[in-house]
């Protein structure tokens, strides 16, 4: 795909699929202390070092017994053995279980050499030194055996997956201190003359306020991804130029935002030309986002986005999150998505995929889903307005009132 | 609610009422950098101080027009513009527009005054000093109006919201510099003889890692609370007692895990008892999690979980995300839900609240849900190996394979 103009837009998955194909760049992996893992891709397979559980261990408070004394017991004769002692987790019983013998366990316990099964202590009844026990238990019955959960040598946590905190959980039982992890950063380059730092605030007349930069900060942990500012600069294409080489020889990915347009100043694609790119595209069909541009140089992401932070996390959502998805070999996360009751009819044009922010509120025991706005990248407000996200395809014209939708939810349902 | 034997286990709904109920407590609120906010709750409403945006402005590039010039004008007889000058975002035209003239602008740029709309680029075309306009444009046509998106002293941010990357990109356009938001600490003290740390692995025989620790930690950061661990303290009510005595001072609730069983060692309920709660749940009629405890002391959250990291997950949904939304006012956030076939029949306890984690897989376009372990809350693998949550309620006794389950997604499906 070579240079196209501004007026033949790109359609999205045309777009992503030029982009990705060119996004060979690897981003470097390092082990952090497992606790701090959590939401980093791991780097590579991480293995068991050691059997989960190491030993065999009660599952349930009651008594440790040998299943084979337990054969033909009932609750009118039940099988009696001798009370020998008491194992808690982390104080095992001292010595093992001979024949006719129980031991009280707590959940946890390592169960007495000799012992094979835990009786509950719903089923038996302590009577003076000795158990009564009212059923048969088979083997192992109540018993977490050595390895059951984990066994050493199994892969734990694959290449590529974004670590939850219940993966610490397994990590840190199995004593594993330090995790392989992708340190992925991007630098963020904001361009505009009219742009001041929030901390300027209020700005001067004619000039607005950067938080855009904000907002992709935000975004950018949110998906793993460690962002380095780089201040604002000019709508000046030697400076653009300079700032993003000196960008992508540092970072695994650039995002500029601002000076992408059909009218001046477009310095930023020009810029951004002159590292020759082997993917660069000029537009999306979009609505927001049609300015978001991208492109690929040594196999890294140049994601041009609009300076409106609406259309921006369009151009986020396009451009930076598959590559960052790419570049960690990891699967995107599930969205809540609902269906819902389209409250007005929503028209949007052919061949564009279009980002409807919409309210979804129930009533009635249905869910309904009010557009908030069609178009406007500026319109900041919906974002807090609104809770949900209509996505219509390229191959629709808008839907009509009382259509059900499906609905991304962004936050909690009214 | 009184205090309850661990056999009469307190159905889930019953168990939160009675929590949420008696929870009173208050958290702190304090001012921080707005782009420090995200993931926190706001504390209090927060009011746009100005308009957005500040001044009309071109929402598209083309050229800034009185619509009036436009009336007549179509692609035969276009209107004859003359062109006095440009306007880029940050740089102004300088002057108003009169009669029969027009001004090259960008999107974002100020609109001159005396101009009313944008004819974009695609309508008109430039001739030596002149613009044709081919169409008439009515007035504000693509004109982003002063206070369009937010008007000075709206409410942008209400109370209890969690704030999410684009909220920061509102109140950073407004130039709101901070932002009140709840800090929510929790203690954790972790214990049970049977425990060391992380840093101690490999552990002695006999011993296991405190992983239950680090999931807390991390699920508390998700939710928006700050952890602060306090140390594994011995099977000893005393020490419970006083340990968490000092949290409760210190902290907006306090999370305990192990020590909560049928048999002993069971102290810490006892030591909690001590602290006089006005309301004591002990064990909750879920599996796993049937350990999973919670008193209310000064109107404070006591998480009594158990110190197994799948059960301790359980008792962290029933009692300390609730704890957390009612403390910060918040609404639950929406969890992806997906419709799947279950593979295998899986039988659960009526009057209890079973989460069976499963494995979700695409086969022939339709999605399936594995069960992977139906009880053991020990069994950690299950939580790396399967990827959603099925809940089975407690007026069901499991469901057939071939039905179809509704399941909680906590991960990408393969």
């Amino acid at each position: 795909m070579g240079v196209r103009g501004f007026k033949q837009l790109t359609p999205i998955p045309e777009a992503q699929r030029a982009v990705l194909a060119a996004l060979t760049h690897v981003p470097r992996a390092a082990a952090v202390p497992t606790p701090t893992a959590v939401g980093k891709y791991a780097a590579a397979d991480v293995v068991a070092p050691a059997d989960v559980p190491p030993f065999d261990r009660a599952a349930f408070d009651g008594y440790a017994v040998r299943s084979i004394d337990t054969l033909s017991a009932s609750r009118t004769n039940p099988a009696m053995l001798k009370l020998v002692g008491k194992a808690l987790p982390g104080r095992p019983h001292q010595g093992a279980l001979g024949p006719g013998e129980a031991v009280e366990v707590a959940t946890g316990a390592p169960l007495p050499p000799g012992a094979d099964a835990v009786v509950p202590y719903e089923e038996a009844a302590a009577r003076e030194g000795y158990v009564e026990v009212y059923r048969p238990v088979p083997q192992y019955y109540y018993v977490s055996r050595r390895g059951e959960d984990v066994v050493a040598g199994e892969v734990v946590i694959r290449r590529g997956r974004l670590i939850k905190p219940w993966d610490i959980g397994v990590l840190a039982s199995l004593g594993i201190k330090e995790v392989p992890v992708y340190k992925i950063t991007a630098a963020i380059i904001s361009t505009g003359n009219e742009l001041v730092e929030l901390d300027d605030a209020p700005p001067p007349p004619g000039k607005i306020i950067n938080s855009t930069r904000h907002v992709l900060e935000a975004m950018l942990r949110e998906v793993g991804v460690e962002p380095h500012y780089m201040g604002i600069v000019p709508d000046d294409e030697d400076v653009i130029y300079e700032r993003v080489r000196e960008a992508l020889r540092e970072h695994d990915m650039v995002i500029t935002t601002g000076g992408v347009s059909v009218g001046e100043p477009d310095h930023v694609v020009s810029a951004v030309s002159r590292l020759r790119p082997s993917v660069l595209v000029h537009g999306i069909a979009a609505r927001p986002g049609r300015p978001n541009s991208a492109a690929v140089v040594e196999g890294k992401l140049i994601a041009m986005l609009s300076g409106f932070p609406v259309a921006s996390i369009v151009g986020f959502e396009v451009f930076v999150k598959p590559a960052v998805l790419k570049m960690a070999g990891a699967a995107e996360e599930p969205r809540p998505v609902v269906k819902a009751v389209l409250t007005r009819r929503v028209t949007t044009p052919i061949n564009v995929r279009s980002f409807v922010r919409v309210r979804v509120y129930r009533q009635g025991g249905r869910l309904y889903a009010e557009p908030l706005a069609v178009t406007g990248s500026g319109i900041l407000s919906t974002l807090t307005r609104g809770n949900g996200l209509l996505i219509i395809p390229e191959n629709r014209e808008g839907y009509d009132e009382g259509d059900e939708v499906e609905v991304v939810l962004l936050g909690p349902i009214e």
